[in-house]
């Protein structure tokens, strides 16, 4: 059977999968990132464990991997400059894996992964635009056009999550204001909350929770609690103007919303719907599907990975 | 020798050329649309006139028309309902065309048209993406995506004019509030000159104008004129917000200001060069030009719809 390697490197964990392409995860594993200070030794450590797992399956013909890595660049094959992995400045990590395999090898950030993922497995299969938006710690989103990923110039395309929606609003980590992520992430739901609470006269039970995150918001939202939907509401109405903004760019088929408080579902997909089709211009009202992820959670970082393989390999499949 | 047929359809004329592969109109001519209450009669006639002009010129091989029109669909070969012209509901023009030439033909709106041309013939020679703005009565935009028109799901990608960046801004013609286009085009400064005029105290050369316009307002600008200037600098700081965020999202090599507005040369370009950079994701910064578009103004509507044949006959030509 033919398998992709899908591998995710995140800042404290790097899970990987031998993939098929039908999304079936067949082996699958996780070593740690930080334990290693230097990329060769990673990559090193990973080989090893993937031969390792090839040997076993014997009836796998691995053609290629494909690496989602935070400020991944697909045109270079490196990492650059990601502020959240222990190893710095650019790292050549498509070349370093070659010295282990001769094989096709990609590497792209999460968010564009998600995307192919999304369109090989998930919710926008045969979709030949579509956007994905992740609602993580920050806000990533990777745009499908004429049925390729939209890389841009510099292969940085797609950092919607640093739209500015609010002139002198929020401070953001970019060191701008305003940014959309700094509203409509995990992160950016929490901050609302925050902010309500510190001025909010009634009673919540957001105010009973030992930790404020956006399962805990979507927790009492869920029993009605009056604040905690003001919130939900509040985050889709950023989020959903930046979104129908969005559509009038790039129109979409779909947009597909994934991760963290994507989990919240008609919480936060009610509201965005809402405002997105307030704020959308005429043209495309009523046209354009707002859709959950359908890919799971727990797999969706190394099936993204693994499905740029097949992508790239095989284009767009049935 | 090969030509295209460019055909731009205005809505009070209609210019036509025949292009050559290196931009060269040999060709050409106009007829009022106006004149024709329906669009049969409309192409019998360019139909009629055409085939003179290539009887004419026998050395001529004809490969393709194209059309640039308003609310132009690339999908379906239609004008669906633009309010400029006398023809309401859709118009299928491709069809029209096709009773009277067995050629490729193909029709798109005049934004698009421009990007192509400007790929083609302009100053985006050889660049795979890039946005092309052009700042007429409304504000169009045409994006080129890994060297590809991008026309979304439904052929109305890129209505950049339609982004709102101020909510509870300025009406719209679209029935929104704050739309870019309200702010950053030839009627938008225009706007501005009236309201700035209301409430100014100083003397202004612009009191004295006998008509605002983009032309009259670059004019008094280009003289020092304190208001006049400002002027320009609040419609760059418009548009180069929008332009920070359209960078966010797509990443373009280059932007190219073209039309209108445009004319006025450096005096939109610095003010908008300067805001988009303040603006911009520091990621990006210093890395996108932003350029005046090099197609001569009078040549480029119909360069643009004979762009589109070329393009699609030969791909992006050396």
């Amino acid at each position: 059977m033919k398998v992709s390697v899908g591998i995710d490197i995140g800042g404290t964990n790097t899970v990987w999968g031998l993939i098929d392409e039908h999304g079936t995860v067949h082996v699958e594993g996780q070593i740690g990132t930080k334990d290693f200070d230097h990329p060769t030794d990673f990559v090193q450590a990973i080989a090893t464990i993937l031969k390792g797992a090839l040997k076993e399956h014997q009836d796998f013909e691995l053609i290629g991997i494909g690496i989602g890595a935070p400020n991944g660049n697909y045109f270079n094959g490196t990492i650059e400059h990601a502020p959240n992995l222990v190893w710095k400045g650019v790292v050549p990590l498509k070349k370093l894996f070659q010295q282990h395999f001769q094989l096709p090898i990609w590497v792209t950030n999460d968010a564009n992964a998600a995307a192919i993922g999304e369109m090989l497995f998930g919710v926008a299969k045969k979709m030949d635009n579509f956007v994905v938006v992740t609602l993580g710690t920050g806000l990533g989103s990777g745009f499908v056009v004429n049925g390729e990923l939209m890389y841009g110039h510099d292969a940085f395309a797609g950092e919607l999550g640093h739209t500015i929606i609010e002139r002198n609003g929020r401070s953001c980590g970019c060191s701008r204001k305003g940014c959309l992520e700094t509203y409509a992430s995990a992160t950016g739901i929490v901050r609302t909350a925050k902010e309500r609470l510190n001025n909010y006269t009634g009673t919540s039970l957001l105010s009973q929770q030992a930790q404020l995150s956006s399962k805990s918001i979507a927790d009492c939202a869920e029993q009605n609690d009056a604040l905690a939907l003001e919130i939900f509401d509040y985050t889709g109405h950023q989020l959903g103007f930046a979104l129908a903004n969005t559509v009038a760019i790039s129109s979409p088929q779909a947009i597909v919303l994934f991760g963290g408080l994507a989990n919240a579902g008609a919480l936060i997909l009610n509201p965005t719907k809402h405002y997105m089709e307030q704020y959308m211009l005429n043209l495309f009202k009523g046209k354009v599907e707002l859709l959950i992820s359908s890919v799971p959670e727990h797999h969706a970082a190394i099936l993204g990975a693994g499905a740029l393989v097949w992508k790239n390999v095989y284009g767009a499949l049935g």
